[in-house]
């Protein structure tokens, strides 16, 4: 079974991992052809951090995860701090197959996503 | 003529800021039937700024402005930053139009948009 991980900053406000947490549930019923399990962790300040997401994945069965960036830029959370995160997880438990899908910011149709909310 | 004025962060890391302005070039081409101008700005850390980006807008002959907030979340930099400074341009240039549209992180294709980063 696939695992997909959407992996957001974390924040200090709540409302704002609740915002991650609203779109993870959103896209539920999309992924669930593709995906066993859906859920959402964060880099920092917010449950749960990466590698227990990444804990939760296994649990639920998973055999390979997806961890898709919700970032826009490729700073250094995205090319470093969450490679390192992963690698490390993957050293604790070698039989994990995780793979890091490119970050929000690289998608072909965000373009159109950002104009749907400014023509009506 | 509207303008579309795309706002995001800024961030020290230039290649960020270039993320920004090749995301609104990728975008011009289908902006162009609703829009006379489509340009970006920073909050902060990069150029131009807010004020300055808008100030463009109007030397371009906008009669309107949509400024679309590139950021993920309801944080203080979409709910207080950015109406600040456009309450603040608007009450030195009384006659400009200026609409702030939803920001990125609420737009309702983004689970889609996030999907299609990883289901192929």
């Amino acid at each position: 079974m696939r695992a997909l991980l959407i992996v957001a900053h974390g924040s200090r406000r709540a409302a704002s991992n609740d915002e991650v947490r609203a779109l993870t549930e959103q896209l539920r019923p999309q992924a669930e052809t593709e995906f066993g399990y859906v859920a959402c962790a964060f880099l920092e300040l917010a449950d749960p951090l990466i590698a227990d997401g990444l804990e939760q994945c296994l649990q639920a069965g998973a055999e390979k995860v997806i961890l898709l960036p919700y970032f826009l830029s490729a700073g250094r959370h995205v090319t470093q701090d969450i490679p390192n995160i992963v690698a490390e997880f993957i050293a604790a438990q070698p039989g994990l197959n995780i793979r890091i899908a490119p970050y929000l910011g690289t998608a072909p149709q965000l373009p159109t996503t950002l104009l749907q909310l400014v023509i009506n």
